[in-house]
């Protein structure tokens, strides 16, 4: 198999080999259903509580408070939804850039008579002070902010936002996936009511995530059956990806320290190859992950400049990962008053746990070469 | 790890090796998100679109009605919820023996203005004749009839019914993660509108199970985010669970021919010792799953034998394998019009592809020592 070097860690992570060990005794002879009552039963049971101590754990929270789901996506869903059904119809309030897991349930409460207001930011990608005021005065029901934005990398003041929603009697949500693993990440010190988290992208396994909850937040189950995960997510647990996902953010959380260093270096060094290359680098200025790196030049084809680079041995991503079937301009780019032309060529490197010098410096190399070609057609395209 | 012999294939089964090894890559060095524009991402797409394929051939479906899910309460809900949300309120029947994640979900729409008609069921758990024709004149807009159920094994003539229920403008849903690879499941020859499926109860993994739609039914995405699975279905699709669904899907099939008179004759074994000893045999004369057994003896406490057999090696169920947590006796029973009294001493035996007959002996020697002392107990205990 050819195996370009992987530079799209905010995409999806390849799974911890350590991660992958936990996991494997699930897939053979340990294969009970939790709910069972008897040794198999008894045993998966024991591997789910700890896993739910780990992943509480590894943020700041109460074993009690971990809802496990099937990935960012259904925990995004689940608060969204869960906690609108059992209130009466209101307004939520999400940022302009949440990622599509958090914007279109949203956009299906309307057919329940919600409105849904989006938080402006500005050209840095940070909530605005202006219209966070202003839709604290239109008092929302629910609040929705992500802690770190899977684009750009931006980190909001989701502290402070939550503490000023929850003073108007909102519940405040934070979607953590893209943060978890790369910062420090406390449910209590950011005093948010719900969090989400996912594992595939901390170098966990696909299939499993998890709706840290505040439990004065009553919810409505999205999938409703036997009554697994306190009656909040029902379905036989998934055990060997729990554990997996607990493991993983154990193994992530104790990583932060010397890796959030060693890769803003190597995003540093990115930076300044590409900006000696006239790209434009978003949310420059702003807080962001220190893994992560979206820019773009104008006239350049994003898209195009992916495919290139994944022939030439370089795999990364154009616009959002997770919807990247989708050829739309990055819809945050957009609400960060980006040009639909320059939106148009953007990229987003994604820096993890395997990324070394070489492969930065060699991806340089690469996109300058390839970026040079591009610029030339179009160029001669463009003469007359 | 003291390993009691298992017999309870109903609540989950271990993972079939040859699927085992087919998923190992994917937790391995095929790690991308299926929605990336690179090498990794367009090779976990191509082993979506090959599981797919494999999942639709193994109930003769066309893969584009294929829904991947989490499992199969996922998919029992978004076909509820999923098809009420674009309806009107109206009425959904579904019968009283259904797992609690169709029953669950369906309660959960009264709060949308929707009734819920359960459909009664006879002495044997087949549903009456006389009541559903009392709830076609009802005309409900959605109808869930399971075509196995997990507790007796019963099968109910689903394509009957499907036919009947069409024919008043009715979608029709049938739970058969019970069913897959016990009998043949014919997606077309059942005629119904919507099937559930579940990847672990046929020897794959936990967290995969689909929902195969008749693509006239327009369904609202539980799960709504990045727009995989045709928008029915966001998240990262869990590939390594997917590819060994397939794989499952592709092998249990294959094994029904021999498997299934094999098993009905363990089963027969079985039920004849336990026949013997007086136990009466839930749904006995109706058609059934052939690895199922679900009995009770009068005065008989099924969680304590199920305790006493667990420590004596046999690992086998009391109740409802997915709701066991809850200590109610079985709704399944109640319905049949079984004595609250009698429901709790109900036991579920369930076999699969490595019982064998010493298993089935082993189980009846232990069974009829256990039941004897629990009896002299009983005895002793009424004694004035
Ligand atoms: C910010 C953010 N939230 C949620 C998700 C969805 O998580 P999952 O893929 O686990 O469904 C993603 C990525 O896909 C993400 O980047
Ligand atoms: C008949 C039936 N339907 C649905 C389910 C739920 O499937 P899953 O465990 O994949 O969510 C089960 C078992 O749990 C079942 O027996």
């Amino acid at each position: 198999m050819f195996a370009p070097v992987y530079l799209d860690w905010n995409a999806t992570t390849p799974l911890d080999p350590v991660v992958r060990d936990a996991m494997l005794p699930w897939l053979d002879g340990r294969f009970g259903n939790a709910s069972s009552r008897h040794e198999y039963g008894r045993q998966a049971r024991a591997a789910l509580d700890e896993a739910r101590a780990k992943v509480a754990a590894a943020v700041g929270a109460h074993a009690t408070e971990v809802v496990f789901t099937s990935g960012g996506s259904e925990a995004n869903n689940l608060f969204v939804k869960g906690a609108a059904a059992l209130m009466k119809p209101a307004m939520i309030a999400i940022s302009a850039i949440e990622h599509p897991c958090v914007r279109e349930p949203a956009k299906q409460l309307r057919r329940a008579d919600w409105t849904v207001r989006e938080i402006a930011v500005d050209r840095a990608g940070l909530i605005k002070r202006t219209d966070w005021q202003a839709v604290l005065a239109a008092k929302p029901a629910l609040v929705s902010v992500m802690l770190a934005n899977n684009e750009t990398g931006v980190l909001q003041d989701v502290a402070t936002l939550a503490h000023e929603a929850k003073a108007i009697g909102a519940w405040f949500h934070t979607d953590a996936v893209q943060a978890l693993g790369k910062i420090d990440v406390d449910f209590r010190a950011l005093g948010v009511n719900a969090m989400t988290l996912s594992a595939h992208k901390i170098g966990g396994p696909l299939g499993a995530g998890a709706l840290v909850l505040d439990k004065r937040v009553e919810l409505a189950p999205l999938v409703a059956g036997g009554g697994q995960e306190r009656g909040l997510r029902s379905g036989t647990e998934n055990v060997a990806a729990i554990v997996g996902f607990g493991v993983a953010c154990e193994r992530a959380v104790a990583r932060i320290g010397d890796e959030a260093a060693r890769l803003a270096a190597l995003r540093d060094h990115l930076e300044a190859g590409l900006a000696q290359h006239g790209m434009r680098i978003f949310s420059a200025g702003a807080p962001r992950l220190p893994n992560t790196v979206f820019f773009a030049a104008d006239g350049l084809d994003g898209e195009t400049l992916v495919a290139k680079l994944d022939r030439a041995g370089f795999a990364c991503a154009s616009g959002s990962a997770c919807s990247s079937a989708n050829p739309e301009p990055s819809h945050t780019l957009l609400a960060m008053g980006v040009d639909r032309e320059v939106a148009r060529g953007a990229v987003r490197v994604s820096l993890g746990r395997d990324t070394r010098q070489a492969d930065v410096d060699g991806f340089l190399a690469s996109f300058r070469q390839l970026a040079n070609e591009l610029s030339n057609l179009t160029a001669m395209a463009a003469q007359p």
